[in-house]
């Protein structure tokens, strides 16, 4: 982690200079296979300090503003966690719905005012694109934690993280994507970034859930191997990574088709007997059925531990946009 | 209060051999003597640090979620101000009807997902047994703010710290107990840990709000000495404690009995110019009008100092679970 | 600022000589153009400090409470910000209708319990004359964060604060308020306080929404000029601060009578063409369509300035009822 380090020093100072300074995090399309080694990098050592201190003093008077105009829980919560664990404060704004927005404001002004308090501002916003309009609007950094059906580049660089911590490379894994592909931006911004290396990719949905044909065009592109299948049988014995997610009832248009298929999109002991030793099964959560609480305690179940490595990538790049990484 | 005091030389250093290190607070049953006359000595050491000097940094680095699945404004500020005034940072969920507990999610995967942000959670929940069901799901301590009509251990915890805060000792002081004393759960969990000592408990209530046999038995198991009442009258010049509840006029199925009763449980300057000098007046409040505000002023209203020992009491639990204490 | 420059290396002492020490803030009417002049002293050496080092400890170990009974983003923001940059905790209670108060407890008894656990309250609060009986109860410092059609005075004070930063001085100034002057709180204490000083006020608005007689009584009394315009042409050019409020469609009777006027209470590049170069427009926020998008990047456009001021006042503010300053 190339930090400069003297800024452990001098506990209000910012390296300007530094490559992520003031920037905004609103697409994982920003991020080269370097990047991301260096956000793992920096990562890396956030979850080392953690274990060993629990917090530190790295961002002690700065502020960030937490502006959900939808819930999450889980996302919401795992910001606020990762600013307090670097000494940094945080201001919820979690009903929006209250607020001046109701009395007609734009996104652009909500965010040029809460940007004159505080230093960076986490949006979680409805609307595909509005991720783009807040960051044009800001002078200050902006995380984009889910705009809608476009974006959530944090979930996706957490899930990455996940792979690299548990299994120590991407290149030369096989990785098994399941469930509902089609809706699912976490698959496919997954599936972008996973395609900056040597991977192989499975795809397994039912016929209505398939990963659209614009995200396999892209990773296409990249050279990646791409296979799809309607069945997890024969995949999971070679898979190192699989990536559950939840086939939702109401995708269907009746109900007989999705009794035909639910079944084959549930993880339990059973099935896992196939799988290797040493692989690993992620889920974004929250799981409903898809995944049988009796594997929780399973080695290879990693979807708690990778709710702990987003922590981490959060802390690495509030601390980057920041000035102190 | 035998604490570890080397820990505060050592911030991030947790003494994992202390006995509550790690231990979740669910039920009053879990106190022996003992253990709440450790827990006051520590509560006592936090008033002195707070009123010596406001805050300190025990917890410095420790983050608590603040997990209220049904609202409570004062039991929530209460909790945060304690992690607050030790140093430590809070993550408030109070708006769980929109998470994603609403997709489906189960209260087990939802604490242990919090867990991989925190160090520790404050449940509140409307179904009893709930923080039961959490503690086990959780590798990291749990503390039971209200589980529906189950238990509220902190606010039994913080009545018996106010009467020894107040009149000094327990044993052979006369507590008696006015109100609604059959769905309360405040004077059950009272009355189960007054029996460990040598008290006499009164209990004045309207004839259909009458102490639960199953309390009785098990205070009177202990050999402590009960006796009811219809009237405050007759048994307030002997009491030590007056514990104050509301009785609704909902628990009456027709309104003019609750007219008839609703008049003897009023607490006003008159009725108490009947009382000792040296006694105290609680209250868990909210109070409607159940106590006259007239008295608010009278030395014995300790229903207000009442809330302040709940800071030192939450305080003590906090630091007892997180190896500081 | 005449500070207690002591405290600064005793973080837990407070000045309790210091003239705001424990004081609450409800109205406007309590500061006089000396208390302003220090107000305005303390506010720009906190401007200073968050420049310089983001934040500082002056009130470390202090614990704030952000008692609002209804929404308003832009002020809790500010004021929870303001707490954490002088270092102290910030408690939010923003949801109260589904708290205690809906059990029927008094304004009173909340602030009476808020204030066991905290330093000081901010109080934001539909009624008229809430703040004042919320300060009488308590113990502690209430800051009123407005309540109703009553004071908002913190906005007052900032509004004045923009005016001193920006401007230099109130003496020999024009000021013009524009758009719905009979229903804005904002505006009549702003004219309250400017009439401390040697200013000319102009108040351009329809006829329906004129500035209240008993307001232009009373900064009559103070010897200061005011004049009413129904139009903004006249006085634009002389005027060194625009003051634009929105003019809301449904103060009207008839849509055509609204209509008719709202273009003449729209700010934008092509009327800002015969103002002066150096004036500054300012508005309370949020802003609909009075002030054009086009205008924001123009140096005379003071509103998100404004905004910034709002902290350092509010950092002052507490930092003088807490014995700190």
């Amino acid at each position: 982690m190339p930090t400069n380090s003297s800024s452990l020093y001098l506990p209000f100072g910012e390296n300007k200079n530094a490559a992520w300074y003031g920037k905004d995090i609103v697409s994982v399309k920003q991020f080269s296979r370097e990047d991301l080694e260096y956000v793992f990098g920096v990562a890396h050592e956030m979850r080392g300090m953690v274990e060993r201190v629990g917090t530190l003093d790295l961002l002690k008077g700065k502020i960030l503003a937490n502006l959900f105009y939808e819930p999450s829980t889980r996302t919401s919560s795992s910001f606020a966690a990762a600013m307090e664990r670097l000494g940094g404060s945080v201001i919820s704004i979690n009903e929006v719905k209250y607020s001046s927005v109701t009395k007609g404001e734009t996104l652009a002004d909500t965010v040029r005012t809460l940007e004159c308090y505080t230093d960076a501002i986490v949006l979680r916003h409805p609307e595909t694109g509005s991720a783009e309009i807040a960051a044009k609007a800001m002078h200050k950094p902006l995380i984009n934690a889910g705009d809608g059906t476009g974006e959530h580049p944090t979930q996706a660089l957490l899930d990455m993280f996940t792979i690299k911590a548990e299994l120590k490379r991407f290149d030369d894994l096989t990785i098994t994507m399941l469930g509902d592909l089609k809706y699912g931006r976490t698959v496919h911004s997954l599936a972008r970034l996973l395609s900056l290396f040597n991977v192989k990719l499975n795809y397994v949905s039912p016929n209505i859930l398939k990963m659209p044909k614009e995200v396999m065009d892209e990773v296409s592109e990249k050279g990646i191997s791409q296979n799809e299948f309607s069945s997890l049988e024969d995949v999971l014995p070679e898979t190192d990574v699989l990536y559950v997610t939840r086939v939702q009832k109401e995708r269907f248009e009746n109900a007989d088709d999705y009794k035909k298929v639910k079944g084959a999109y549930i993880i339990d002991l059973d099935i896992m007997k196939t799988a290797k030793q040493k692989m690993i099964v992620m889920h974004p959560l929250p799981r409903v059925t898809e995944i049988s609480m009796d594997f929780d305690d399973d080695p290879r179940a990693a979807y708690f531990r990778q709710m702990e490595y987003g922590l981490y990538v959060r802390m690495a790049l509030l601390a980057m946009v920041l000035g102190k990484a």
